[in-house]
């Protein structure tokens, strides 16, 4: 008799439920749901960029909806399929997204209250309006907490938590003294389904807090009360009303409620999983074990690894954090990304593709990319840095901006989109270069999200530059995938299985594609990035390379090779 | 009663006739005439982007329908004017323009053993075939006569004299071997006009050959013999088929000849002047003198000074030409400029602008430019090195590329066509104090040429960031103004009533407008232009500036800055 699991991912503008046969990772059925409220989802502000926010009763609706058209796919799909042989649920979410709310767990802004208060709904993961509360932490934390951001790559975001929190103090101080508590929606979910709010009782996800609260067991799990106090005399008070202990996804947090049961036609022996972030699971929906990176290539990227928690390990400097149990007990999460990957693309494309290249954004992408695939590496000239929204990894900066070399009068369209593909790609180099100079040896990538699957000249561009396959993962919702695993493996061996994720995931990952690197192309790619590097150092460091006077010439010197070779 | 003068001047795709009243500078008249040949006047090779020749016969028909229609144009504008009234002819053209003629200056490509054959035509200043050829002859004069690099920059030009028939011998051995004499344009055009045309009799113009030809009467005229035949054993015969002395525009070369007179119904007193190239005598018709930096600007840029030969000079370094008489008689002419201006934004707007902009050039120069203006100095948080075609003056290196920084995701294209802009003008500004760091002080700056005239925005930029006046020239046509003075002068005292040009400007040249600097402005630009050289001398000298950590960074702060001034 087969048995099934639901994985549901939050994301951005929408969220999906994708119904998955435990034995072999098939997936029968996947439902999306796109936010009602705000702009695709996000309440943003004209007044203030920065805002973003969400409402979460677009997640209590999305949660009924996804299900129920799933299941009803799931039966089209599936003759054999039945609603009670699904023994787990698993949840991920974006992240660091918190919100207040009371005593029951009920988010401010359901109240009449503060009904519509930005201030009062969940501070989605982009929101930077915490920017100068972010740089307060870290100053402070230099100072007096270096163990804090050595874990963290050295600076705290205003995309994470205790940013967010402390803004909200600032920014409505009535919502911040009304809240009982703050929890991320990837806590408050799952405690959702299970009934059980309270904020004292939710079981809070390590991965949340490790990655973005500064969770960590070595040091008595969140920050301590003095230092938050002395960011602000109210933010102590706030850890008390948190959680001593985070657990990782693999745990069970409950049974589905029977309200839920009866809403969903489900059972209520239904397992409920612990959450976690969506790259987090969708690692391990991407087969993520060590040794393996997993590049979820995305508007921006996500790389994730894992090392066992028997071994040491360094901090691995610029690397955004490593924090035990974040993606699968008895071993460390390793995060590291770039701010922006396909972001820059659409910046381009948006802003600077004229139509002739095509009328739609569809049809622009597409001519630029068969136009840039006749090229080869180093025709055309052009160097850029893929920095235009900052580098989260490995320098740690948003101060840091775009750049584009080499342009000619002749320059074209395809050509700087080309160039932007393999700035990219270069950065995402540097990135693998970080970490295994710090000692975490990669054996293989496996990428997953929209671009590795969508986009074969980026894939071809990545494996020729960093001169190694790039694996494509089989499935293409890794994240409901992974979420769908963890629900699984949650509801126990007896039922699942499955005594652990490694045993899961053997089953039910696996690789759709590989691109192999090119050699002739990777000699090219190696100097180019040896330029990359001069200007990533040189722009980016203080200590780094010194004069430029090389760069144009150099490139121009391998432009031209390659196009007297091609002649 | 009032007398005129004709101005020719041949440009790159058409040419045009400007009649004047000599007594005030008024232009009763002006026509212009498209050339027939090629690609708008350029014989293109599609296999070759670097091949740009002109058929001469586009400007022997060009002669008599701009001059014919100009007079028509005249009497229809002024019922007193009378063609009899013409005392003199100028003629300005495009340059290095050198063709092969037989022994009676008939060009080859006018045989019918060499029609249509693009070797025998004209080899038009922007014809790039030569690069090679350029760098034997820097190399060896750097060996052997370093006195022939000083005079030009330190780099011998693909665009000029020498290149060009070196490289002829390697295109075609047989239209080399066969041609008596090779003659620029500006000397060609003068001599069919007064019939004298066999190579030996023509008058040329020092401008051409001070600039382009390395003639100088310190080393006795034209390079050696022996330097030439170095180059190839056949060149130094060209030599002896050339000329010993080279004459301002100032000198008449003779009389219109019988049977153009008949042609154009003028009279065979009508003086002709010796030629020069359109940006020397366009600096004549913006009225240039002692501290005047007149700046042509168009798709390229040309400034141009003068300075009294009776005191010394120094070499300056990166400066294109300093010759003695190229601009006038007892003056060096100093030239300088920038490879690319206009080039760019067309480069810009063809490439990157989407139709969002407008549907047109036209449209979408139109509304980037109403959007860039509302813009304030440091707010895009953009720069640009506006190297895209390499930079001629100061550093005089054609393997320098494009350059821009700044851009995160956000960045708009009307932005960056700002930053293009104001990169020009700091390529302007570096030209200046290249120049005054040499001796050469400069009081006022005249700018004429269509960007000066057309583009409010980009004068009012360059007036804020070199912290000048721009004033812009009354004469619209200023080359063709300036060879219709020049016309005139050559007539004789006795007939034009001028004893030189100066006296001739005084009564015919004149600005029509200012742009004063703003001095806020000015003040954020001093800190960009000092970014700028930071690139500058990063990218384009070998012992320039070593570490660019600070450049994105200051930028960054100098936008924040700027857009919480105007919040």
């Amino acid at each position: 008799m087969a048995t099934y699991a639901i994985g549901l991912d939050f994301g951005t503008n929408s969220c999906r439920s994708l119904i998955v046969n435990i034995s072999n990772g098939e997936e029968l059925a996947s439902h999306v749901f796109n936010y009602p409220s705000g702009e695709a989802g996000v309440i943003v502000d004209p007044a203030n960029p920065h805002l973003a926010r969400q409402n979460p009763a677009d997640y209590v609706i999305g949660i009924e909806v996804t299900i129920k058209e799933g299941i009803k796919e799931a039966r089209k799909n599936d003759s054999k399929f039945k609603p009670e042989n699904i023994i787990g649920i698993g949840v991920d979410t974006t992240g660091s997204s918190p919100m207040p709310v009371d005593y029951d767990g009920r988010p401010l802004c359901f109240s009449n209250k503060f009904k519509n208060n930005p201030s009062a709904m969940v501070w989605l993961w982009k929101d930077h309006t915490a920017y100068a509360e972010a740089e307060k932490i870290t100053n402070l934390a230099a100072k007096q907490r270096p163990e804090y951001l050595a874990k963290i790559g050295g600076v705290y975001s205003s995309e994470w938590f205790w940013s967010k929190i402390l803004h909200l103090q600032k920014e409505n101080p009535e919502v911040f003294d009304t809240a009982y508590s703050f929890v991320e929606i990837c806590d408050w979910i799952p405690a959702v389904l299970t009934g059980v709010t309270n904020p004292d009782k939710i079981k809070r996800s390590v991965c949340a807090a490790g990655h973005k609260a500064m969770y960590n067991d070595g040091w008595g799990g969140l920050p301590d009360e003095e230092f938050l106090n002395e960011l602000s005399p109210k933010l102590g008070k706030v850890r008390n009303s948190l959680y001593q202990k985070a657990y990782p996804a693999e745990e069970k947090i409950g049974n589905l409620s029977k309200e839920w049961a009866d809403k969903l036609g489900l059972s209520t022996n239904v397992a409920v999983a612990v959450g976690a972030f969506d790259a987090h699971m969708g690692a391990v929906g991407a087969g993520v074990t060590t040794g393996t990176l997993v590049k979820i290539l995305g508007t921006s990227t996500c790389d994730i690894m894992i090392w066992p928690n028997k071994e040491s390990i360094a901090d691995i400097p610029g690397v955004c954090g490593i924090v035990d149990g974040s993606v699968l007990g008895g071993f460390y999460g390793i995060e590291a990304g770039q701010s922006a990957v396909g972001d820059i693309f659409l910046w381009f494309v948006n802003h600077l593709v004229p139509e002739k290249y095509g009328k739609t954004q569809e049809e622009k992408f597409k001519n630029l990319e068969s136009a840039a695939e006749k090229l080869a590496p180093g025709e055309t000239g052009l160097l850029a840095l893929d920095w235009n929204n900052g580098n989260r990894t490995i320098l740690v900066d948003v101060r840091l901006t775009g750049l584009l070399l080499g342009q000619t009068l002749h320059t074209q369209p395809h050509e700087i989109y080309r160039a932007l593909v393999e700035s990219t790609a270069f950065g995402a180099l540097a990135i693998i270069d970080r970490i295994e100079s710090n000692g975490v040896k990669i054996n293989e990538i496996v990428n997953c999200g929209g671009l590795a699957i969508k986009n074969a000249m980026l894939m071809q561009i990545y494996a020729d530059i960093t001169g190694r396959p790039m694996k494509v993962s089989r499935s293409e919702q890794t994240p409901a995938l992974g979420a769908a695993m963890f629900g699984a493996v949650s509801a126990g061996k007896e039922i699942s299985g499955y005594a652990n994720i490694s045993e899961a995931q053997k089953a039910m990952t696996g690789v759709s594609k590989v691109y192999e690197p090119i050699q002739k192309n990777h000699e090219v790619y190696k100097k180019l990035y040896a330029l990359y590097m001069q200007l990533h150092d040189g722009f980016g460091t203080k200590s780094g390379a010194g004069n430029m006077y090389n760069v144009m010439k150099d490139l121009l010197t391998i432009r031209d090779s390659i196009r007297e070779g091609k002649a």
